[in-house]
């Protein structure tokens, strides 16, 4: 996500943004709208180290801006891509602009953690979200489906989902709720859904199934129950549990970077997420938390360890709560 | 809690607050500290209504305002004391002041709510405090004290304990914590400390029984034990139990409000806080949270059923989250 600002005698004259993968970035876009004597000595905002390799589908910005005499450039982040990672820097200092850096590092950082994380670490960025109410409850009662949160913050989930490669579910998710996780509240695309099936639980009659999905189950799973969601739209991982027979979460997330999945919301339910937070394979916890005192039901976690967040942010969302920890 | 400014011109000329019980009055205080010849035609902001009635230790504040030939007066709420209840405003008006009323009026029916809430119900305000971990704990490990916030909180636990008459705890706080209840992180008064102890599983050694107490217990408590009691400093009540063996809230109101204690802060353990809860006795709650997971250890509450809140406002507390509930 890059955006792009050109400033001139204190006025904004262009602005420019990365639409989509492949499209032109937003440097390029800023340039090609302004005219072309506007630039000249002008000063170009850009949260991104403007790119300088030629390996990809859109020429770089590099030269393009060193050719329309920018005089200044200001970024918020080097890029961590090995092709450009301070050499973008480099080429335009070399031409005699002046470059700052590191401007707003951290809120760029924010910005563009999935693509940040997935470059240095090669898996995707894990945000897991829970709703809960005030006593840490999942479920009104044991074994069945419960509204945690108001309109606001399923608005809010929606959005989020439409900003994630992949949603991930657990079986017993599947099972209890039968969720759709499509986006609905809002107009956004859909996120791929990845349901984490050990022991082949689930039923591929379940809703979840009828979209783009991802299941991923042991090897040891029932051939014939794995036939009935090869004629789904699910593509089928099957993975060896580890020695608690479990699948293992790292084998996931290196089957995840093969497919080039740079981000995953998981939204439960209480295994998975602890399973993910005992782990401490979380990038973000984002708990929405309901003013109720639920006292039955089912908890948010299951764990045995004491386990430190930090918290980030803190909003109300309508009548509910929304904390952000890393 | 009485504040009052005097505006002319679009400028402060004077102020004045209300100390203590029995000192003077805000509007007398800001009066007397100004020049006569200035408060002609001035305006009078004051958030309560200023009193015109003669039965206590102060003069009335009515006849001070129209002498000195005030012109208007802004009032945010009317005194509910039945002396006063609108009589006040009267006389104002009936000696050609303008005045206006219910501005900010939710803000200063706030400030004052410990005051509104016992001439309105004839009992304390109620106020319960939890400490608790994400998942809703209040202890890391069954029965052994934890400390689940940190240093902003704790102080912030000081500011209100120095702001209510009493802290209320139950026998399980006094025995697994043994704490002091007093105000030592910030300069204020120690509030008086009472005790819940049905059973009379509490002793009297523990540090709360060595300041002000008031001990709450039931008439079928052991006499001997009691004995050890009335050598402290600590006021004993014996109560009948009801049907469940337990003692009464609204009994305990009802003493307490034979003692004028006008605010309560209630600081725990689950038990009390569980019954407080569950019979919708309280009028704030508030709930310091630690971005910290627990697994095991005590639960908050425990109850069996859903009880639904509002939040009133969130905020950062050092590391940990406030929320206030109503």
């Amino acid at each position: 996500m890059v955006g792009a600002v050109i400033v001139k005698d204190g006025k904004i004259i262009s602005e420019g943004w990365h639409k989509k993968y492949g499209g032109p970035h937003a440097e390029a876009e800023a340039i090609t709208k302004a005219k072309p004597g506007d630039i000249r000595g002008a000063t170009l905002y850009c949260n991104l180290e403007p790119c300088c390799h030629t390996n990809k589908q859109t020429p770089p910005c590099t030269p393009l801006i060193i050719r329309h005499k920018i005089k200044r450039v200001v970024i918020s982040n080097i890029d961590p891509n090995p092709g450009v990672s301070g050499q973008g820097i480099e080429q335009l200092k070399n031409a005699g602009i002046e470059v700052i850096s590191r401007v707003h590092e951290q809120e760029g950082e924010f910005l563009n953690r999935f693509y940040f994380n997935f470059i240095k670490n090669n898996r995707p960025y894990i945000t897991l979200k829970i709703a809960q109410s005030l006593d840490g409850k999942i479920t009104k009662e044991m074994g069945t489906q419960t509204s945690v949160t108001g309109k606001e913050a399923k608005r809010f989930v929606h959005q989020l989902r439409a900003q994630y490669d992949a949603v991930m579910i657990g079986a017993n998710t599947v099972n209890i709720d039968n969720p759709a996780l499509t986006v609905r509240e809002i107009k956004g695309r859909n996120p791929l859904k990845i349901i984490i099936d050990g022991d082949l639980d689930t039923s591929a009659e379940a809703v979840v199934f009828n979209d783009k999905s991802l299941l991923i189950t042991s090897k040891n799973a029932d051939k014939n129950k794995l036939a009935a969601f090869k004629e789904k739209k699910t593509q089928i991982i099957l993975l060896s549990p580890d020695n608690s027979g479990k699948i293992s979460f790292n084998e996931i997330n290196n089957i995840l970077a093969e497919q080039k999945i740079t981000s995953v919301l998981v939204e439960g339910g209480a295994d998975i997420a602890s399973q993910i937070i005992s782990k401490q394979l979380y990038d973000e916890l984002i708990v929405l938390q309901s003013p109720e005192i639920y006292g039955r039901g089912l908890s948010a976690f299951n764990l045995t360890e004491n386990i430190k967040l930090k918290i980030k942010s803190i909003d109300k969302l309508g009548e509910d709560l929304k904390i952000i920890m890393q």
